[in-house]
Parts: structure tokens; sequence; C-alpha cells
């Protein structure tokens, strides 16, 4: 017989991707029983992460200040922009240590059927960027799936009307494969045999 | 680059078992990209349950008064203790719906290299309810692992010190089984302790 509280525990941590009503109830005593320290600290984290991270208003990564540290940097070259679909594809492109521009993270793919248009990926904002001139090429590290095909060709167009260079990863990322998973040696051949598109 | 926030969560949500680094990621950008309301619930309700669920003192079952709302029943047979490894033993039993007695939740079994002795499992506590008399039979309902045999054995010869009955849940086939594909020790154990018809 749980008691309310037990119950109402379990009930929230469902919310978590991935987590059943088994797993939950598991995470629940684990925490309970062992970890009620680091169970606390991860309460407090949690309250500070959700309210304090939010989205860097130059690239949509996410960001502690108006701009993250990539964004924010001297040492980054604003001429390259290199468009990812999530924060994690930054982190992967990153630790190959290949790249020096900065980024466009979309925070997901074009898909029609999730409600997901070219305004909620903040293409608007892209485009923008693009017509101030300072960029000299686009670099297209979508992952390459139908959607993310849709996406770069979406994009392709738009970097066409402003006169900029467009570049894709080159072939080598294996179809279905998710950047966020490849090993740091294929992305960073990738990354340096990139192909005008 | 993650941001020093971003980090923080991801490792404090690996204090979750089964959770990796790779896990704990994908959780961490879920809630920062779809669920920031959900998450600051979870939070919230992590504080009040690690905060307020405590240990009834009579069966060690969480509780969130002195007493589990089982202790605190008045329709439940003091008489009878059923003696169980963990709180989800206890649901699982109460769904069962056969079982009318009390409970005694030992919060783990006996395993000296983790340091778990008859006092981490408070039997100390279940020796003195043997002591004052009231229980006429203990019910042993562990799982059938080396520790919770070596677990029950001990149990079962403090009873034994104390004139108090001991039962065990029956080992046989489970319901819906095909006795084709049963481990040679359970199908052993239920020959042996076959029944007459
Ligand atoms: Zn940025
Ligand atoms: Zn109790």
């Amino acid at each position: 017989m749980q008691t309310p509280l037990l119950a109402e525990l379990i009930d929230a941590l469902r919310v978590l991707p991935g987590v059943g009503q088994k797993t939950a109830q598991r995470m629940a005593f684990h925490l309970l029983q062992h970890d009620r320290q680091d169970g606390l600290v991860l309460a407090e984290t949690l309250q500070r992460a959700l309210r304090g991270i939010r989205h860097c208003t130059r690239c949509r990564n996410f960001a502690e200040e108006t701009l993250c540290p990539i964004c924010a940097s001297s040492k980054r070259d604003a001429s390259q922009i290199c468009v990812v679909e999530t924060p994690a594809d930054v982190d992967a492109i990153e630790s190959a240590g290949v790249y020096q521009g900065q980024y466009f993270v979309l925070m997901g793919h074009l898909s029609p059927i999730d409600g997901i248009g070219p305004d909620e990926l903040g293409l608007d904002a892209l485009a923008k960027r693009l017509a101030e001139g300072d960029v000299s090429e686009l670099i297209l590290a979508l992952n390459p799936s139908v959607e993310g095909e849709a996406t770069a060709w979406y994009i392709q167009n738009m970097a066409r009307e402003h006169g900029v260079k467009v570049s894709r990863l080159a072939q080598g990322v294996p179809f279905g494969a998710e950047l966020e998973y490849l090993d740091q040696q294929t992305l960073a051949q990738a990354f340096q045999a990139r192909q005008q598109a």
C-alpha cells in the first residue's frame, strides 16, 4: 500500500523520457532508501536548470546568458555558420575539434505532421543573419534522415537567395545514423571533406 | 559546448539508478525542450517526498505518519506478520488480495559482504514484537535467492526461540507457467512439495 506521497513521486518521475511505472517505482525506492541527499540535490538542480537555462538569442543553443559561450567568444569565426538539429550535435562537433566557426541550432527539423515549420525552427532569424552579409559559408550538418534532408533542402534554397555559399558534411556519414552518436574520427573527416552543396 | 548549469543537471540526473551519461543528457534535453513545467513539478515532488516519507516505526515500510496505513488499520490481523524484503513486495501481496495480517519490511536481505546484518534489517525490532506475545504466525515471503534463503533461515530460528509458528509461501509451479519451460530447481521443489489432490 503506497503512501499518497510515494504514489505522487512515482507519477512525477514518469515525466522523464523512457521511464514507465516499474522504472519510476525502482527510482523512487532507490532514492528513498539509499540516496535522499543526492535526490534533494537533483531536485534543487532541476529547479535552477529549468528556471535558469534559456536559449541563446543568436544561435538558439542552450545558454545561461543572452548569448551562449560560443556566440559570445571573439575567437570563433562569425563568417561560418554550422546548422545542426540539436545541442547534442554541437557538443559532438565541438569535441571533434575541427571547427572554429559559429552555429545555428534548429532544435528539431521540419516536420509538418507535428506542426514544426520554418518558424518553429527559427529560420526567420537565420535568414536575417544571412541578410546582414557577414556570413560567407553555411555548413549544413543535419541528420541524414528524410526530415533532415527536407530541412537541408529548405535552408539551402534560403542561403542561395542571400548569395551565401552552402556546404554539407562529406558523404561518409552513414545513412540512418544519428550525428550525436558518431565517433570523433568519422565526424572530423566528414567535416574536413565537406562539399559545396 | 554545454553550459555549466546543463552539465550540472546531467550530472545530477545520474543519481537515478540505471541512468548513465547519454540517458541523463537525453532526459535533460527533453525536460528543457518539452517539459519544463512537469520538470518543476518533479523537482518539487522530489523535495516533498524525500523530506516527508519516513519509515513506519512498527513495520519499517514507507510511511508519512508514525505508522503506515496498514499498521494503523484496526481491520488488519495483528497476530499474523508477513516478512518481506521490499515495499514493492507489500504492494504485490496487497494486490493479490488474500492476506489480512500485518507486515514487516526488511528493506533488504542479509548480505555480509555489503555490511548488511540483522541490525540493518531491523531484526531486533521484529524480535521485540515476537517477544510481546501477540503474534501467533510469522509468514516468510522472501525472494527465492541464496540471500533470501539465508535471511529466511535466520528469522526462522529467531521465531522458534519465541515459540512463534513460522510458515513460508508455497514454492512450486507459477500460475499459467508451462512445465516445459520451467527451470529444474522450481520443478524439483514443486515435486518435493507435492500435495495430495
Ligand atoms: Zn549562441
Ligand atoms: Zn507499518
